[in-house]
């Protein structure tokens, strides 16, 4: 997994059916951004666990959805 | 997934049989492109949600498609 | 794989059902750092080895683990 | 996919027995280089798209073929 | 693929049990360093061929080896 920080969410009015309803949250990774699915309720500034590739669309019982990047885990305040 | 701008279209018409016919688009990530599958019909200038590996090529019901990078979203203009 | 060294622990309680219990370890790989799920008991300052992918997932008997990074092997000291 | 250059070919006698027979292109994209399995006849010079992981090795019918680098298709020149 | 040269071996005694028995070698690729599973019986200094991710793995007919890089040929000197 990689650990990120959410800087902002992206909208998508204009996708492809299969695409999952949800957030959508841009991550700061190193020094590049990622744009992963949500599907625990992070907010903006919060460190979170981001796993990738063809793992992160196996979390959907709908098997077709194309999302590469999914948050897994908030990491925990130290 | 990764966000960019789509800065052009490639044609290909020496190519293997499976790879789907539609719009090849070169699209901008950082400093790196791309060359993704557009279902959407974007066109340049336009901001793309792009996902890849293995999870892009499942999008095609045929499962040979070989194609591992795929437009699913158009980021909405804020 | 890949090769790095043990720099930490990451603890994660708001987190998705399917990410299995156990360690979550920061491995230093060149100049990024990586989480990846340790089921050897590794210590900071260890070198590491790290198998990442659908691969590291394959790993869990529960198919849908949400793991990309898994430590397969520490390094022996020479 | 990626779109790179075709800079020469690599051979390999001592391979593994499931490594298809074919041409091994080296192809540039951008300051890096691939080598990939090329069913097209391209030759040196030529612009190229890669297809690359586990959708580029779908290409063979023997499914165990260690490929994860293919060329789809030849740019047309503009 | 991805073309490097091999610099070294590491030894693993400690490793979880789908981890092949073989060797690991230490090989460079551009800036980085990888270690990939050998099947060939390569020697330091020789350069050779490796394929990465799920299509490394399904080179074993243990389904889960955990090994994401393979030697797949050894570059002919030309």
């Amino acid at each position: 997994m990689i650990r990120g920080k959410v800087t902002g969410r992206v909208w998508s009015t204009k996708r492809i059916d299969t695409l999952p309803n949800g957030a959508l949250l841009e991550v700061k990774v190193g020094t590049s951004t990622l744009v992963a699915f949500d599907p625990l309720g992070c907010a903006e500034g919060e460190e979170v666990l981001i796993t990738q590739g063809s793992v992160a669309a196996a979390y959907f019982t709908n098997i077709k959805a194309p999302v590469d990047a999914l948050i897994v885990g908030s990491v925990d305040a130290s």
